[in-house]
């Protein structure tokens, strides 16, 4: 997970904490955040994509913002308020925190999100792209919090569930269903809050852009009571017992198919996830060709033919290997396990498959490129 | 909203700044709380329901746990930990952060929830009662959250909808709703998360002790888009433009219906809301009394014999005005405006109408004492 930002974070640690200054003047046309607090006026983002944040802290002897791996100090003014920028930051989400006096804490200005296995700041930078997942006055499905208790880890689990607009007053209508994954260190709040997956697909079904599907996103990481999951990303699986495979086909599938009106077929269900999600998507899915027809897989590697070739049925019976990556983890040779996923793919389209492969423009291991991922992969599914 | 612990904070500020050091040692059975962040060792709690705070901050002067409305100091040891702990809370939830070097920021440790107008962190108490509020294996509703457009804001909200466990299956059942306030400085978050609304419904209808029905949690003190509501909460209201009962009247409620199968009618309509949302119900059940059925204020005043006569139809049409405190706030005569509560209910019963009066043993003007209001209150809607 974010391997290109630890790789980074490394780096920084083995040049002895290295705190970088802002170097060049930032432009003057900071505004207040979308991701802010209600009420908040910081932090702010400018049209260069830099982030000031400001925190009154009157006895503090250093404040620095930390984001992007690269920690920048921030300067105290006459009534003990520190403000600080960063260098120009990459379109989308970014998850931060504030250093005061060596203390790493969420910056009170912000939303809070959860990532690298905690609840923190949030910060988004407005894109180019961002109307495909801007809040507008469409018809909006409902994300729903859904409790249920499963036999395979002997707990009340928690989901999140996204039904489609219509879901509600189409009684007789039955829907295909997309199991869609956080990465590691998130959960199953990831990609209805940082991910935008509810106003993604509002929008899209609004414009008749994509189907309307139902969607589950669920926890990879963790048990609700606690436990870290036991399950390894290895092909073919060394363990099923107290897996996220065994949770998904055992209890979290015939849950969903017993709890809405979805149709429960092979045909109608696909999974995706993005770095880790990507992953536990890939063991998955090959493992079961007769339980998922379309697999998508953001960041999180590819499959390649001998994958293939060791997964009976998964060539005859999936639709689609969806393959996505941001530019910036290619430019970093950031390719993922088991070879070149262009490659990976283009030799599963030699075979025969139905593929695709996206690259998402200037971002790296972060959301913009999952939801960007999101919002191509949507228009693939459920088509045939 | 909160007036007791804002008189204790100005009484505190008054006498400039108290800080509380710890007078007794605290009992050594501290365990983490249940609202930490998963896998995270601290904040903890102890039999007598004291709060120890740990945060690594190894270049900071001075370190508070802020609770309560108190202050208090904690230690450094070698390592630059900071741990410190509070005098005795009441059972319950609570608000809280920790201030280091004068900055207040929230806990890293714990999970974050919407109060005194900010996102923050919050604690649990163990209560004698818990049981009513416990996650258990019984059969869930769900929290879905609902976007809706409203005409009279000229915007885009969000309400949260509890809907009943069997309301997916049982598709042509309507079932009655409840529209349940938050209080001041709080948000349409706080009844699902801190309030455990949904929790204390699903153990209630699994015992056969309440009837199913929709709860809906709108937010009273801010449109989607960051304005300030502007209505006040007088009675008779000063203004009906712009203000929550508008919204409430014209938009959400006729949303509600449209999306959900209610039984659209007087009978089968409930208000409720806490402190503030308490002060709302007044005003708006008053006005309107061929809309709901059943009123609730908890921590938010009372309804008088004066209001009842100047509010044509109320007396005949409502079923049921129940009002609650937490016992603290009765001994520390915060009474609400109007009189005394217990009072004016005595009188509105010997006008004839039925009312409820609940007090929640040895909790303050916090959520403890809604979580209880809502499970009494629950029992006797839609009876008859």
């Amino acid at each position: 997970m974010k391997q290109v930002t630890l790789l980074f974070i490394a780096i920084m640690l083995a040049m002895g904490n290295v705190v970088l200054a802002q170097t060049a003047k930032a432009k003057e046309d900071f505004k207040p955040s979308s991701t802010n607090q209600i009420g908040k006026e910081f932090p702010q983002v400018n049209s260069e994509g830099c982030v000031r944040a400001q925190i009154s802290a009157p006895d503090a002897k250093m404040v620095q913002l930390d984001i992007g791996g690269v920690k920048y100090n921030m300067v105290k003014d006459a009534n003990g308020v520190w403000t600080g920028e960063s260098a120009p930051q990459d379109e989308g989400f970014h998850y931060y925190q504030l250093n005061i006096d060596g203390a790493s804490v969420p910056d009170p200005g912000s939303l809070y999100y959860y990532g690298a296995s905690r609840w923190g700041s949030g910060i988004e930078i407005p894109a180019h792209d961002q109307d495909f997942y801007a809040l507008k006055n469409v018809p909006h499905g409902q994300v729903r919090e859904h409790i249920y208790y499963s036999e395979t880890n002997k707990s009340l689990r928690r989901c999140f569930v996204y039904t489609p607009p219509g879901y509600d007053s189409n009684l007789k209508k039955r829907y295909p269903v997309l199991y869609l994954q956080h990465g590691g260190g998130e959960n199953e709040t990831g990609w209805s809050a940082q991910g935008k997956a509810g106003l993604i697909m509002d929008n899209l079904i609004a414009s008749g852009k994509a189907n309307p599907f139902i969607i589950v996103m669920d926890n990879g990481s963790w048990t609700m009571t606690g436990q870290r999951r036991t399950e390894g990303a290895s092909w073919p699986p060394k363990s099923w017992a107290d897996g996220f495979m065994n949770t998904l086909i055992k209890d979290i599938i015939p849950t969903i198919d017993a709890n809405y009106r979805t149709l429960a077929d092979q045909k109608h269900r696909a999974m995706a996830g993005l770095s880790m999600g990507g992953m536990q998507t890939r063991v998955i899915t090959l493992a079961n060709p007769n339980v998922f027809s379309y697999v998508g897989m953001f960041s999180g590697g590819s499959i390649s033919v001998e994958d293939v070739e060791k997964a009976p049925g998964f060539k005859e019976k999936v639709k689609l290997v969806f393959i996505s990556y941001g530019s910036r983890e290619l430019e970093n040779q950031r390719q993922g396990f088991g070879g070149d996923p262009k490659e990976n793919n283009e030799k599963l389209k030699n075979l025969g498959m139905n593929t695709h492969f996206y690259v998402s423009p200037q971002t790296a291991h972060e959301w913009q490129s999952w939801r960007r991922s999101l919002y191509q992969f949507a228009q693939l599914l459920f088509n045939n």
